[in-house]
């Protein structure tokens, strides 16, 4: 994916009402924008929530993105209580990935980022140990390890918290992070966090997912990929996928076919909030994917 | 599925160009439609071919349906090169459905039918055998047996078009009808014959797939529904599915499978078609599903 | 599925321990019998348990079963704690289908029934709601419309269970009856009581899980086929399947689209049954599918 | 996956006939070999060709294995005419891996061997291009740059087979080697060169598959693991599996995505030989996953 800097984003969210698309494609049009990609979602045509994606080609958007977004503002999106975000293509959103010592989804992000399909850089890699370090040292990403007791948890948290302001961090993703952060953390954070919970949520939240799956007896066995919110493993899913299991298969066993799910699944999630393709409301997402 | 007698939809084909989604928004927004819900592809932003897809709301719309379109044929269709459409959704398409002895795509059909989650009318049922008529007598469905040979061939054809003119038919459905079409009745029917084929095509085209799939020892079987061309089996591909099957599965077990994913790829591609959801260009489907 | 009269199946569990197999297959050979199919599953080879499928061919097998089955409990059986179970292919088993106004589930077996898919018979249908009586009337099933209420239950699981008898059922498919059967019910008809629940489990338990599943924002959707025990939908899982779905789908379409995963989850469970592949331990299941 | 030193692998072919479970376990009981996993198939019971895989665990197994097999043949597998194979699971096969430039299934067969899912030892990765190699450094796996040319193919070739001799390589994988392999190479490792082809076979056989695909239109895409034949792209297939796509993927996209498919197939399919499920007859594959 190499993208044009001409390539451009816009996301919109607010009340529905006529003539929404209308006055955005009009306003992109007089500004001498081509849309190339476009998807809308509303949740009740009459007073629900609308929501809007535009991919636009705009020469010179990288200079001019400050003064369109003015001009929207005001002629747009204030009148219609508008939530709304330009972004530039060609820059892409710098990730956290923070891991302990599971290397399975780690991996696979930085592969992915590697061969261009992630659409996101990797800034830095975090972690409370330091078993993953040698892996992540030729991909060329500063690894740190931060360790985390409960004791020096709140100086850890500072720690990671400079380590990201210091990166120009946008989002951080938790690649089996196997830690549960503060809600200082996610309220800092807020819809910017992805975790990978290895287990079909709802089902089998918590602990031992695939242990949990086991001792049911399940048929299926999933993964998903949501944003971190105070209630555990509950908050807005981006993603889940799944693959049948037997009575033949073991804990052990999930636990090696579920690695597959978790890295598919979190990859996928991760370059849709890359490429702004993520919006949420409530306690759930709208995917343009 | 109940529409409302406000629901219209709008298709749309033409040359991409900048422009095209403010000033079809624009034109519904001045006719007080409400847009709720929008799709388009373009084959390529610059020179491509662009597709659109709108369903919206408007008020005694079955009444002025006709000045709508012609309103919209002057200010928009005519200056762009457009090919479009309007459909009132309440009027549903009326569907013909060609069966030979084999039951399962024609008896899903007729369920999703009285379900209601075809969104299409059953309107006749044409067989060249009489077997089926006895199954579809319950549902209160016409059943024409009209006899295909070699001699009779045209002659049967030219029947069966009577049939779905004298029924007011929109669309043929060929539901495992085992018979080659002619070129006149083909053409005739330009992209509104929907034939189930049992392969995941391009493999296996033609006669006994189930047998060359077994043959060739795959480990996924298919079904996929497509518009009928001259060319055998070549149409243009409206939906596919698969199955997992292994060495242990006889021809007569892929049989059976493959009924339950014949039965769903039809389904899935009858309403598609019947809510104007499949657009052809060139031998390919955009399909805003 | 023909099934001849000689096919017979023999189902074993058992503590594990080396020798089995080679008794087992020693027994049927010099019974005359020819292995066709054989699945083995152990929870642990060291002091797990052992569980074992065979069909085989035997001439004469209808009238020599009894004393066959009386040669292996003395020789094989006994001697190594087994349970088992001989059956006779032939003798297909004979189903009662519970409903209550949902018809898609019934239809499906019916339907499967009809076409030699299910490897059973359905041998009565019974509703507390008269409005499938007319869908079964033509399949030839007779249709039994028991009403309950709360003050009636006990009286209609008095006449249920007088209908089960009478019929010479062997399994009861609850295929969206949507009431609770009581204790005495389960405990009289033990792993032989299917249920359909409309998610995957054990996500969304209990009532509305489309409802549950929209509100959560689930990425999937899913059904399960289960043996009923007391604990509400937590009895031993035979089979689930799942399908994707996304934002645009209101509760309506989940319904829609779970209608057709319950149809085919329900069939293959149901036909697994019929064809003792399903063994029970525990609350699992091993499924020689 | 640790494997024990007792543990055993049993692979029989045989012309099916009464009796063969019987022997064969009744000979391992005898050996004092606890038989853990079974599994059997037969073409046809009547006159079809029988395939057999035993695990089982026997103390000594590494020192007796010799005069196990000795003992076999003469008391079973001469008698029944039967082909056969013990092996240590212990012993893991040695892979040696053909590259080109594409580097993803190269590096998920390294991953996997890393996290010992793949049940093999990558002895050697062979390539045409250096481009690979800094890659495969970091995992300690010797990397052997061959050039091959058109002039200098047979060289080429003799320079490969050597460096397999050399590592004692089990078996060869194709992980998108780009390069027809010649017929005396492939005679010579007959049923035990594995390729991954970027298309659902027998769909798009030959060059450019996912162009093909595009060109097509088809709704879902795949990719297929097979043993090398002289016929191309038409050998006994081992895994397939796919991903659906639609009107808005282009031939890149198709590519990105396959990628995945690619890499999962290739994976399965290497670890099923390595642990030896998979039994070729004809020109298919018997897989006791």
């Amino acid at each position: 994916m190499t993208l044009s800097t001409e390539r451009g984003r816009l996301m919109v969210a607010c009340p529905d009402q006529p003539g929404i698309i209308a006055a955005v494609s009009r306003f992109l049009f007089d500004c001498g924008a081509n849309i190339v990609h476009s998807d809308q979602h509303t949740t009740d045509p009459s007073g629900g929530r609308f929501f809007l994606r535009v991919e636009f080609d705009l020469p010179e958007l990288v200079e001019t993105v400050g003064e369109l977004d003015a001009a929207f503002t005001e002629a747009i999106a204030v009148p219609r209580q508008m939530v709304h975000r330009f972004t530039v293509a060609a820059r892409q959103k710098r990730l956290a990935v923070f891991v302990s010592k599971e290397e399975h989804c780690l991996l696979e992000l930085l592969w992915q980022q590697r061969s261009g399909d992630l659409g996101a850089q990797i800034a830095v890699v975090v972690s409370n140990h330091p078993d993953c370090g040698p892996l992540v040292a030729p991909f060329g990403v500063p690894f740190h390890h931060i360790t985390v007791t409960r004791e020096t948890k709140a100086e850890a948290e500072a720690s990671q918290l400079a380590v990201l302001a210091e990166m120009s961090v946008d989002a951080v993703v938790l690649a089996r992070y196997m830690q549960i952060v503060s809600s200082e953390f996610i309220r800092h954070w807020e819809d910017r966090i992805i975790n990978i919970h290895h287990s079909f949520l709802p089902a089998f939240v918590g602990a031992k997912p695939y242990a949990q799956a086991h001792e049911r007896g399940v048929k299926i066995i999933g993964a998903t990929a949501h944003y971190v919110t105070e209630a555990l493993d509950a908050g807005p899913i981006i993603e889940q996928d799944v693959q049948r299991v037997d009575h033949r298969h073991t804990t052990e066993d999930l636990k090696r076919i579920g690695r597959q799910i978790e890295r598919t699944v979190l990859a996928r999630a991760v370059a849709w909030h890359a490429q702004d393709r993520v919006l949420v409301y409530g306690n759930k997402t709208v995917v343009f994917a």
